[in-house]
């Protein structure tokens, strides 16, 4: 049976410009807009030339290969002709293949924010469109408020999609705006446009997530008969965001109800690219992985061991409902107390370290992993410091270095010119091979000087850590007052993109820093020599 | 007309408790089970009595006073009677309103997970519902796997739905455990589920966001007939989460397609208190509240200056899917605040400070609090903080005491016996009312030390600050790598068990603490002469 083509249509660098604390350089722009193309999507939206310096420095040539590259802007002002707008000038001469224009689908709108008639409105919208296609691009019509807009008064909204239908729009694209349109108002709705005759192969759906329901609005759109999508990397965007493609992409392949009716550019092959993409895409925008976001996050197939574990390890088919692997994800049976002897003995494997059923040390291993649970580690967030900890249980790895002693000291004071300064410095005295290093160094607080401190000589292995990084640092107290254990979670990277993560826990935050800190120095060493087992998730 | 009853079943600290890296303490569950009864839920379920020791103690007593205080469990074991499974025996002894069973509804999982018939398995659901009857409690039944379970065998799926009804469960609950379930399917087997005689007023929905249609899911389910939805606070949960009730409440609240068919046991007041129950939950979290999160992140509402911002403040109503104010957020446009000052002259008010709306030092007010806000700080946890920055910049308060300097040392090294020792000792020099005061204490970390120094000798002010006690102390770092900007959070409380929070922001973690720990002192000298105004919300 013959799949009908859905169209995915990226609007991460236009709309996903619109989050808070979001903004792409030109730079960002090329890079994500490769990324994208790359990765199979239809089209790139890539900014709003003429509004800024950046988006008009983007569009000075086209930027994807196969991917069609698309300007956004306004549909023409009322009361000038097309040819004397300088908005839609700076649109036409833009480098891309396409044009989506914005138009206002809402009466209220029109008069209120506009100013202009009805019949002007859609006076725009048809001669935006014709002078796109003048000069050879295909156009799109994304209208504004488009279900709002039809609750409000039906005839108009249907006037402006069929007004940019008629004049040759290659997409009209129903934008829920506001986001607070239900699944069953879509469908309802886009059934009456395709009643109103725009055939849903020229439909596009826009929805945002304000009531927690982009992804759902998006399919029932599908569902209905729209043919294109329009979404974001991750979801970002204006407010809650906009419908998450990476989520719309993974479901479309691999649900039976929509795999077995529609197909989209991305083979199975990219999709196992699919968790990459969306973790180099927060990797650019420098933030966490969402470890909850569907097929890609870290938890996605994480199961804490409890009454799923075991049975999940039986049979993962029936545990899941994809296999994470069609995503390039994977399996994650977390370490933790509740976990028996078999689990243990997997999450070894897993790791690369084999153990026997009987071996003694086994039993040393599983018991010193709950008592270190029980007084606050939690060694499902910190892969590293668990394999570590196996490995010097099970006397599998050398001790590259001793602590002999540490100091931190953080003084606050006025300098001389009566300003109030802090000061923080760190002594490390560590005994490598035989060899006494004696280490100082100031840094922004007690963390960061024990830090530089501890990696700034490390005798014969110094130059092993130098492409050592500390990506991230969490401390979470576990319970109350400042005589509280304080659990400290340590993120590192290297030089070839690892992240591992490492504990430490102490009544003392600095104890506990100092403890994941070395870990993750040991670690590195010991992945260096090829002795670290499968990498912690991200 | 009257409306159909949507029941609400929280499930936050049980499913809840399977998200990676959540771990409560009694204590947590609790203060949480205190939020959710006083908001309005329908059933509170606790946890799993019996499986760990936190669960049981947490069923020791009834901790809800209106919500049904609900106990979570296994259904007996095949080939043993109810009165002999020891697993039951607690489940029954748990001082809980109502017990929650999972029972196994997908055949393949009875065989491969329970390794028992069919029969036997349906046995077990019959018999654990009556045990529960006999003792006087409510009783749930979640089918588990249903709808893969129903893909799979739609006989055997219904059976044991029926099973549990005819047995008298007040509720069977649909559950669609891996996550993986669309829309259109639960629409289309809820009904075939109340097409086989189990009424929709018996059954319940319980969803997770495997494919980010938690919510989607639920409300599909309501609409094809369940009255029950099972979810969990911001949608915390194994793997993607559960269905986010806090999403859900709201829907259902505020949107016409659901209140003007249905109502829950969340009025319209109590709706207003949405967004702090979330945050509440996140800071109880130690996490982040999520921006984007739908109705009540800090984004919801917010609009970056852009095509749409300024016809916002035309008509906000026409730009936003529901009105901020009625799940207790606000309205953001990121460039112009205009709402701003107002909102401060308001928030003054609430504590009891009166300032003219033309009086400059409002003005300075608001520009340090934006600047401070810019920096990491943040008010809206820590009130009494924002209580003192108002009261110092009018200029309405003494200066109790100045700090001259203080200095804090952590050292760790082996002591004469060979053990690892680490020392915190904090020093402290102070100026109180032109007395100087120097006290040095050591405690269990630096912050403790650094507590103990400054609350050792506050000269003329020691008598008055006797009961002041420090209750919780948190810590988040506000971006990644040991030399992030870090923030400190601190709880105080006194001998007539007023609490207040205050906070300190800075590069350096003692830094921070130090603010939190001085303005908690100067929030306590004001208290103590009727100055301090209504107290940090708790």
């Amino acid at each position: 049976m013959t799949r009908e083509r859905i169209y995915l249509f990226d609007t991460t660098l236009r709309d996903g410009q619109q989050t808070p604390g979001v903004d792409f350089s030109v730079e960002d722009k090329i890079a994500i807009s490769a990324m994208l193309d790359n990765f199979g999507l239809d089209y790139v939206e890539g900014g709003y030339p003429g509004a800024n310096p950046t988006d008009t420095a983007f569009f000075s040539e086209k930027r994807t290969q196969k991917a069609s590259f698309v300007a956004f802007g306004m549909t023409k002002r009322a009361g000038v002709s097309a040819s004397n707008d300088p908005g839609l000038a700076t649109l036409l001469q833009a480098r891309s293949d396409a044009i989506c224009f914005v138009a206002k689908s809402w009466d209220y709108h029109v008069r209120v924010a506009l100013g202009c008639s009805n019949e002007e409105n859609l006076r725009s919208i048809r001669e935006s469109v014709e002078a796109a296609r003048a000069v050879g691009r295909e156009a799109l019509v994304d209208c504004e408020h488009f279900f709002d807009g039809y609750k409000a008064n039906p005839d108009y909204a249907l006037s402006c999609a069929r007004t940019a239908y008629e004049a040759g729009a290659r997409w009209v694209v129903l934008c829920d705006t506001n986001g607070g349109t239900q699944p069953a108002e879509i469908r309802e709705i886009v059934g009456a446009v395709i009643a109103a005759g725009i055939p849903g192969s020229a439909l596009g759906i826009h929805a945002h997530d304000d009531t927690g329901q982009a992804v759902a609005n998006s399919l029932a759109a599908v569902e209905a008969g729209c043919r294109q999508i329009q979404g974001t990397l991750n979801g970002i965007g204006e407010r809650c965001g906009n419908a998450n493609l990476v989520t719309l992409i993974a479901t479309l392949s691999l649900k039976e109800s929509y795999s077995s009716r529609f197909e989209t550019g991305i083979d199975a092959v990219r999709l196992e690219g699919l968790t990459n993409l969306s973790h180099a895409f927060d990797e650019l925008l420098n933030r966490s992985p969402n470890h909850q976001a569907p097929y890609v996050g870290a938890s996605a197939f994480a199961t804490k061991a409890g009454i799923h574990a075991s049975a999940l390890l039986k049979d993962p088919r029936t545990y899941e409902h994809v296999a994470p692997e069609t995503v390039g994800n994977f399996r994650k049976v977390m370490v933790s107390d509740q976990g028996g002897k078999s689990n243990f003995i997997n999450a070894l494997k897993r790791r690369g370290i084999d153990v026997g059923k009987d071996d003694p040390k086994l039993d040393l291993l599983i018991s010193i992993v709950k008592e270190r649970e029980a007084t606050g580690y939690a060694y499902e967030g910190a892969d590293a410091s668990f394999e570590l900890l196996a490995h010097r249980t099970l006397g599998t790895i050398p001790e590259f270095f001793t602590v002999d002693s540490f100091r931190v000291m953080v003084e606050r004071r006025f300098d001389a010119n009566g300003r109030i300064k802090t000061v923080s410095e760190a002594v490390v005295k560590l005994d490598v091979d035989g060899e006494q290093v004696m280490s100082v160094a100031e840094g922004d607080g007690p963390v960061n000087a024990l830090d530089l401190a501890l990696r700034k000589d490390l005798g014969k292995y110094q130059a092993e850590i130098a492409d050592l990084v500390l990506a991230d640092f969490k401390v979470r107290i576990l319970n109350g007052g400042t005589a509280a254990i304080t659990r400290v979670l340590i993120e590192s990277t290297d030089g070839d993109g690892t992240r591992w993560w490492t504990v430490g826990v102490s009544e003392n935050i600095i104890d506990a820093s100092f403890q994941a800190l070395t870990d993750s120095i040991v670690y590195k060493l010991m992945k260096n020599r090829h002795m670290a087992g499968r990498i912690a998730a991200e």
